[in-house]
């Protein structure tokens, strides 16, 4: 029987029904019979991830993906404690906001509700999988994962979990969806179903991510990618921005909120910028320098055009001398990714203006970049960042998967 | 000199960094000063808006859509005037929510910021032009304005206002675009210029706004149609549940908050229909009923699936009997459009249930439908009704034109 991804989301959309309507005790019970679930069956899950990482390793995946591939017990702990954090957290669905009285007498305010059906494309990591059906639940709604065909068979015995446990509560079981059938045919077909899937977040490089925005007739989130700034300005504490410097650039390079692009104001960038160089030489940093910084380096390059777009991603940064303040911030307006940037300054009235004026996702006065995630910035469990700005920017938690309605209270009132 | 839309989008992009950072009292002085404007050139935009009636007449167009075309000095004032009311209206751009402080030591709020670019496709009233200038302008937005050919030289003239208001503030006019090429190439070059453009709001027939979903890239907000419904259950005030009805049904019949269908539970149905009947005969509405319902009506036609789904905008309406509380949520779920649902009951239960699992964009208790729109709920002038749940779900005023970014104010804390 092969499998209909137009009739898995009509399904899917059925059942979200149900899932809208349980109360968030019924939530949190599930959530945490599917953490139990995932650790009664680690040994099928780990069966069923070794398929796949030997049919990674005859397709010739390299080392790092089949690091982000792989399972053990420790890890399945972890996903399943994931799971259990996320029950933890305040459910966002049904919470009334701005009951207002209007001069015709009635009630109005606003209630927070699910969204409906959410489709996630992610690429190998298998942990999204559940991550991701626990906070889409958690929120209310319906889930349909397609993942990557390289982790396929672990996704389906993880989701094997979740199911057990929507049978558990009775739960329709077409409330996740594995999608079992990778065939890029079927995912085009799913960006096509914008009658039972209201949200599609993909998830992986840019490939996916422009292919999914420019082909889906369902609303997308975005997450290009993050060229974070740090602007180290005339008024800086140099210990603090060396500091933002060292913890932004080096510590997880792999992040999209690390540090990509370093600005220093020309005052005081012949105090800062030999520290600077001597902390990046510690860590091998390779250096793309503009014309004015470029001598307190050894070993660095001179930067172009592109590196001011780079996501390195890696030990390298592109760094520029700036007049002041002013250009700072056109360098950030022009090159920017919408992501994460930071000013360090001691300046009160500069730290407001950058923070009123950048309009990236996340806007950081004296904080590393790295601090830019959900758990981080207090939303529990993240699904995703979004670097567009409709719906949800920046970090996304249980709650950018939610919407709010208008609630009216009324005594009869009629429109004259 | 032919019309480039992607530089024009591009201008607007540019001036909308500009816009994005007026003071809340620079938006009001221009917004007053385009008022005044407005009333200035009360001449020129009537001179203009009688070339469009003549061509018009010459074209055929009927009596309705030369009405909506139609401005005299007595509407002109009134789109003035609707523009001093977003004046006066609160700046929501800037105002900063929820700052809490991290277990890391950071503090951690949301500032809401513009979206940026806003393009609007609409059809023939020309007071958008203006609603939609006024409000993005308030949000700190730009905005591309693409009205239909019938109403292109009242357009282009109101737009003048627009641009005087601007050159006097300094402010790029760019910032205001109306389209002056109102071929189909230029909306579909228009709608693929998601580097400049961050959002689309299609106002018009569900032709327009099904084309323009299916074919942006650029996120599009939908109003599609309201098929609003009252439910009488069976502990209804009788009397509070035919205002509710005339009010719904017959106040203004264009309006798509406006009832369509009418749901009774069985237990009312023989003291209530009776009087439904006269109300709705005293207005000569058109009755499809359900098997149950027919019999109390003089001239009623038996409803068909059809009638479930229609959208009459007219002295017409559907009506079925219901066995319970169960089957009229059900019947809102399968045909509802997601507008306005209203429920009629003096029993506090079922009120609570009704509002918390009926998930359209407006849940009413014991309020009349006709309620459902932007002044009427609080916002004040509006720009849309939104029927999808991304981003903004209900009535749109000058908040949903702006999204909410993350803003971090540390002492130099790191990640560790």
């Amino acid at each position: 029987m092969s499998f209909s991804i137009s009739q898995a989301a009509a399904q899917a959309q059925k059942a979200a029904r149900q899932v809208a309507n349980l109360s968030s005790v019924q939530k949190n019970t599930l959530l945490t019979d599917i953490a139990n679930s995932l650790l009664e069956q680690t040994p099928s899950i780990l069966a069923a991830n070794k398929i796949d990482l030997d049919e990674g390793k005859k397709n010739g995946l390299d080392a790092a993906m089949l690091d982000r591939l792989s399972l053990d017990p420790q890890s399945i702990k972890g996903i399943a404690n994931a799971v259990l954090e996320i029950a933890a957290q305040v459910d966002p669905v049904g919470s009334i906001s701005n009951i207002q009285r209007m001069a015709s007498g009635i009630q109005v305010g606003k209630m927070r509700i699910p969204l409906g059906v959410i489709a996630m494309i992610y690429e190998s990591r298998p942990n999204v999988t559940i991550d991701a059906a626990a906070l889409c639940l958690k929120a209310g709604n319906a889930v349909i994962l397609r993942g990557g065909k390289e982790a396929l068979h672990s996704n389906l015995a993880l989701s094997e979990s979740i199911k057990l446990a929507l049978k558990k509560h009775n739960i329709d079981p077409a409330a996740v969806v594995v999608v079992p059938d990778t065939d890029r045919k079927v995912m085009n077909e799913l960006m096509t179903l914008n009658q039972y899937v209201d949200l599609i977040i993909p998830r992986g490089g840019e490939g996916l991510i422009r292919f999914v925005s420019e082909n889906s007739r369902i609303p997308v989130i975005q997450h290009f990618k993050g060229v974070c700034h740090l602007y180290v300005d005339s008024a800086a504490d140099e210990t603090k921005a060396l500091n933002l410097l060292e913890n932004g650039k080096t510590q997880r390079t792999s992040a999209c909120n690390s540090l990509e692009t370093l600005l220093v104001h020309k005052d005081i960038a012949a105090t800062y910028l030999p520290k600077a160089a001597a902390l990046l030489a510690k860590h091998q940093v390779k250096i793309h320098a503009c014309e004015q910084s470029i001598g307190y380096f050894e070993n660095a390059t001179a930067a172009t055009e592109d590196d001011w777009h780079a996501e390195y991603l890696a030990m390298e940064i592109a760094i520029r001398v700036v007049d002041d303040y002013e250009q700072a911030v056109e360098h950030i307006e022009n090159y920017g990714s919408g992501h994460t940037e930071v000013i360090a300054t001691q300046d009160y009235s500069k730290a407001q203006a950058f923070i009123r004026r950048i309009n990236s996702a996340v806007v950081m006065a004296n904080a590393s970049s790295r601090f830019s995630d959900g758990g981080e910035l207090g939303l529990g469990a993240e699904i995703g960042i979004s670097t567009s700005k409709l719906h949800a920017y920046g970090p996304m938690g249980a709650e950018s998967l939610t919407t709010e309605k208008f609630i009216v209270l009324g005594e009869g009132e009629v429109r004259s």
